[in-house]
């Protein structure tokens, strides 16, 4: 737990410089446009500690693998985020000394992420050995319109002596990863150029070829002024720089615009990339740095209309949510079907790959709710897409018949992960892929969705379920053995109840997806059968017969699920009991002990109870929470928004808003410890869900949205906005009661703790 | 499976090159004498498939740990037995022109590993591109006599051409492993020298500082007959060559004899390992190769004599256990403490480490019956002296008050396996650690072991076993959750009724012991009790209640023990239904299918009946037998021989014959398709048993002798020689009976087929 920044509803301000906590603030400072995104590094050399992250989203490079021992199944590479050109970096000369900063001659320093804004900045002031005292101002953000597109504006000030300021922009492809599996870099120079109009360094990736051109072009200004300068441009092996130079009075202020334009080959073509660089920052040059600022500023206004949640009477909790969810906006913003939700986003490296059954089980919902019906659809698809990679991971495995494994983390289908207990046995993930169909289509009627992509996938998964099952004789039942659930501190446990009740539901709803498809739309049904060699009857009937005698653990006396065949054999305690110096244990405990313990990481039975939550009545959900929620070390970012949600729909409040804490300030208050690697952008998601989900105990019930609203004690208020279908509804949930608002043209008819509501449009409608 | 080698009672014969199969052949042809050893790799430069590996035993590096996924409680670093300086090596130039061995150039072939004499000799007629025809003839030797010192003569004779011919000696440091995690040299030179004299290259391990300097000497020779010549002494960075030349006729031979003495600081101070070199090396130039030559064969003459197993009427046999006999004394001569048995010896660099439980299950018994008692003690007291250490490692995992877990893999005590399922639970290797006190106790009768060191083993060990069980509500027992049984092919099991069973029997055993020692040595006994802090009343109280409620797995409808708690709940088919071309399935199939199969790599179960075979009847053995030994595939080359012993015992008799075939002939035949990476050394102990305790039915029983042989009917007769205790007994088996003669002096009571039989020294009683 940390508490070194200020409290505020719209920045995050960190007032002295922490040196010790710097990675934790990079990774909080990060900035992105979904796009491109990086660590709030300094733009100036720094003397401290420092993770240094510029990245390119959908831009990987598949790392071999690295592994102890080699099981059969592995795949060969791991695919990583990559640290790729290094735009934002300034070399300074003072008095043509070398300028580096150094912790101690920090005089003054106050660094703010401006949310509202989406814009970093810095000012510090420094002493140099030499008595010399300067001011730095920096301003930078990655435009949120035109996305290739950063910017950013760096000042220098001299305060007690006049004298020759040198501020040099540069562009650096020499980069690398720190998480590299074998110190390899992943980048291959092309080429750099430097010239009065621009300069450039040219990179692709090894082995994926991914084509980056990063190019600048700057603006000298003195006082505020545009000043003309002449001054050199140099080049090294993938290195450019400009080194203008000025003599400056005390007082006086040397600013340098620096438009950087980072062009891709995932939207260009690589012919016309150095093309589209120079035309792009010629561009961005002559609309200049104030316009480019406005216009970006303007998006995130619309951003904030459309998806904020106001707290009135806790700042903390306030900052919190609006982190999260200007973080989950930087990190993807659903326009292209290619990217996805990295558990790290653009702030840090650690985890590889961008996908992980967290979009589908937490991220999924915040979109839906958020913004256009088409960035849900956009991940549904993605999943598509990778269909047949799913089912060669499967093959892989000795599966067959069209049978699919999602994998457990990703950039392009396959899968990257080597733990054999995670990549073989944590295969619940692929409920988390049929449930977002559900999901999907539940909040947004689109069946349509079931006949073009959902159907295909559904089978698949239904086909892996019931080659993934076996009989057993002493059980007399179908059971699911050798898997690891949601809580990953049980390792291969055999009939892990959520496992294998999400692989019934799957079949359930692939039978149900099937009927309605047959029915509207036979004809392209039975072009399905053919392409999938599916003979509906026979595979329904196995199908059927695994639901139906499908072992389902449980404990008869406490009349609660069982997380695992043995988890009562293990010696129960609540966590409350593990010293709080020994937390997280994951940090503290050998693995040894943490597996033989009954401590969970995340909502694993709770999860299904979360999922499913209309199949259980409210006792037997609360019978559950109360069993395992005091087990819970909720050492995943991802337990307690389940929790809060579960919570709240047990009307066990001040659990509810305690989980909620937990999730809303997890990286700015870095609670696990681990802030350092990059923030927990997918959990994010799951804040968002507790306060909508969890204190607006919004569902969606039969095709109508549903609220049961409370708020904790010591808020005054809060309030949020959902769209559903063609509306947007407005609630303001107070002490008083709930005013909801709709936004829309027409009239919608909601549930307000279970009682019909008409809303009408443009009204304020009070209930109390 | 390869049949490519003759078949002979004293030789391994490769009788024309198998060049895909020559990593298999230099694995076979692999040469030791304890303290140095290597592979059969060829003297010349060759141009093929081949591993080179020189070893010293005992010289090692700690090569950082490659995993994955870090888990708290992994060591840092994996001892690697280590290639050392390649001794053996020669240049050859013919008429100015460098020579290299090509497969497609070799007209005729012939390698023989002589095991009677321990050498290796191979000819070889190559014929040049140029037409030119040559004779290489080569034979080599470690000294089992002088520890430090190898041979090595090397002929060359032109057949149809005269010319001028080069053979180069050299020692060469610049090696590698194959198997280094970051393809970084383990060694770092000090030093090289050659004049006349002698040449050497003086190296040190990294980290680990072992000073290895290698010297050698030369002899040329003409027509057999020594010829003095002037030549070159050439010195590189960790290479010495001298490079004699001589203008041949057609038909005559030219001849190098090759002394290479190689100190360690294992044996040598540093100050003087030069020194010692130099003199060794005068001294065996001086006395000479031939004289060499017959005091190393003498001496495999006196341990042939003491552990041979001769069969006659089955040259395949008989070749399969003598290789093995051969391979365990030249790996491991029991004169140093400091050493141990490692899983490939000398023979390949595959897994590293080398100690393993294979050493206290299979090995001890071999040295036990087969030389002086001295070997199998200096086997406990390298496991005592690693106590401490085993002690850190539990401590490392969350235990205390002084338990011991033993590590998986070894050099110096400490754990070096990286792999979570094994490291941390596949504990029962500190069962056998305690049985090998017990069978060493039995064996020998050296009840004083306890006091002196065996008892401190003991209660540290049981004092993990108590910590490590808890306490099943459910049950209403103990239970061990969390374990990796001998059975590899099941990982994270609960209640391994193996694990269990030892952990009880370890428990019982050491309050045996604490009676043993406080009553015969109340001294000793009071001053361990003070150095371990044991307060004997109340921990031995905890240990009888966990002996007594100890959770034992069975099924009740079969009679049988059950592997683990869930094993029936597995699909249990036999193994005989595994496509043939799917052996062995560690290899072709993922292990996410292995895991959940039913199929038993070893022994699990029947490793138990086969430790305490006394505790349970013949029927029991026979419903364990029958239900398991159809599930298991062999695939640790531990297995067959526990399952030929209680084949035996039970009276399978044309099933233990099938498993002695399959241990016996492991690596000749390449039975696993894995010989190429080194030799199955630990298991070859296994085989002996298979012979001595299976069909030799061999047993102590209340300190007697106890014999219950049966002979295969195939063989026409076999016999085998049995140090116990003051005794020496040699049993000849056929098809009329038996035969036993005393070798020593006095009169020795044994039980054959239990029935007593006084057995008189010098004389040959024969019981048909």
């Amino acid at each position: 737990m940390k508490d070194y920044l200020d409290k505020d509803p719209w920045k995050i301000v960190e007032n002295s410089l922490h040196t010790d906590y710097n990675e934790v603030s990079e990774s909080i400072a990060s900035l992105g446009n979904g796009r491109l995104g990086g660590r709030g590094n300094f733009e100036e050399r720094f003397n401290g500690p420092s993770l240094q992250g510029n990245y390119i989203a959908g831009v990987y490079y598949p790392d071999k693998t690295k592994v102890g021992w080699w099981k059969n199944g592995y795949p060969e590479y791991f695919a990583k985020v990559i640290n790729s050109v290094n735009w934002i970096g300034m070399d300074v000369w003072i008095d043509g000394e070398d300028f580096e900063l150094f912790p101690d001659q920090i005089k003054e320093f106050r660094a703010e992420l401006d949310m509202k804004e989406g814009i970093l900045r810095r000012t510090t002031v420094a002493e140099l050995p030499n008595g010399k005292q300067i001011k730095i101002e920096s301003e930078r953000f990655y435009s949120m319109v035109d996305k290739d597109n950063a910017y950013l504006k760096y000042s220098l000030t001299p305060l007690n002596f006049s004298g020759e300021v040198c501020i040099a922009p540069y562009l650096d492809f020499n980069v690398i990863n720190r998480d590299s599996n074998y110190e390899e870099g992943f980048w291959k120079r092309n080429d750099e150029g430097i010239d009065q109009r621009w300069g450039y360094v040219y990179s692709q990736t090894k082995k994926t070829a991914y084509h980056v051109l990063a190019g600048m072009k700057i603006n000298t200004m003195l006082n505020g002024q545009s000043i003309a300068l002449d001054y050199d441009a140099v080049k090294q092996n993938s290195f450019v720089e400009y080194q203008p130079k000025l003599k400056l009075n005390e007082g006086e202020t040397f600013t340098i615009e620096k438009y950087c334009c980072i062009c891709s080959s995932l939207y260009h073509e690589v012919s016309t990339l150095s093309e589209s660089c120079q035309s792009q920052l010629e561009q961005s040059f002559e609309e200049g740095f104030e316009k480019a600022k406005i216009k970006h500023i303007n998006k995130w206004d619309s951003i904030w209309n459309d998806c904020d949640i106001s707290i009135n009477g806790d700042v903390s909790a306030q900052q919190g949510i609006r982190f999260n969810i200007f973080q989950l906006y930087q990190t993807y913003n659903g326009d292209d079907a290619r990217l996805n939700i990295g558990p790290k986003g653009f702030t840090g490296e650690k985890y590889g790959g961008v996908t992980y059954w967290d979009t589908e089980a937490y991220c999924l919902p915040f979109y839906l709710s958020t913004t256009d019906q088409s960035v849900a659809k956009n991940l549904l698809i993605y999943r598509y897409r990778h269909l047949q990679k799913a089912i060669e991971n499967a093959t892989k495995l000795g599966f067959s018949h069209g049978a699919a494994l999602y994998p457990m983390v990703t950039m392009n289908g396959e899968e990257c992960h080597n733990e054999w207990e995670i990549t073989f046995e944590e295969i619940h993930r692929n409920g988390a892929i049929a449930y977002a169909i559900y999901d999907y289509i539940r909040y947004t009627g689109d069946n349509e969705h079931l006949k073009d992509y959902g159907l295909e996938v559904l089978i698949a998964i239904s086909r892996f379920w019931r080659q993934r099952v076996n009989w057993s004789e002493p059980k007399q039942k179908f059971v699911i053995l050798g898997v690891t659930g949601p809580n990953e501190y049980e390792n291969n446990v055999n009939n892990n109840w959520y496992t294998n009740y999400i692989a019934c539901w799957c079949m359930q709803y692939t039978m149900e997806a099937i009927a309605y498809v047959e029915q509207s739309h036979p004809e392209a049904y039975k072009n399905l059968c053919e392409k999938l060699d599916f003979n509906a009857k026979y595979e329904s009937t196995r199908w059927q017969e695994i639901i139906d005698s499908m072992y389902l653990p449980s404990d008869k006396e406490r009349a609660v699920f069982l997380q695992q065949d043995g988890f009562l054999d293990k010696n129960l305690m609540p966590a409350k009991n593990i010293p709080a110096d020994e937390y997280p244990i994951h940090q503290n405990w050998s693995w040894d002990r943490i597996l033989r313990s009954c401590f969970i990481k995340q909502a694993d039975v709770l999860q299904g109870l979360y999922f499913f939550e209309d199949h259980f009545d409210k006792e037997t959900i609360k019978r559950n929470f109360n069993f395992y929620e005091p087990l819970t070390v909720h050492e995943s970012s991802l337990s307690p928004c389940v929790h809060a949600i579960l919570a709240a729909k047990i009307g066990n409040y001040p659990k509810a808003y305690e989980m909620y804490l937990r999730t809303a300030r997890l990286d700015l208050d870095d609670y696990n410890n681990d802030t350092k690697d990059g923030l927990h952008i997918t959990s994010m998601a799951g804040t968002w869900m507790s306060v909508i989900k969890g204190f607006g105990g919004m569902r969606i019930i039969n095709d109508t949205l549903s609220f049961d609203p409370f708020i904790p004690e010591n808020w005054s208020s809060y309030s949020f906005k959902i769209k559903f279908r063609s509306h947007t509804l407005k609630l303001i949930v107070s002490h008083e009661g709930v005013n909801i608002l709709n936004l829309s043209d027409e009239k919608i008819e909601i549930l307000l703790k279970g009682q019909k509501q008409s809303i009408f449009p443009k009204e304020v409608q009070t209930i109390s």
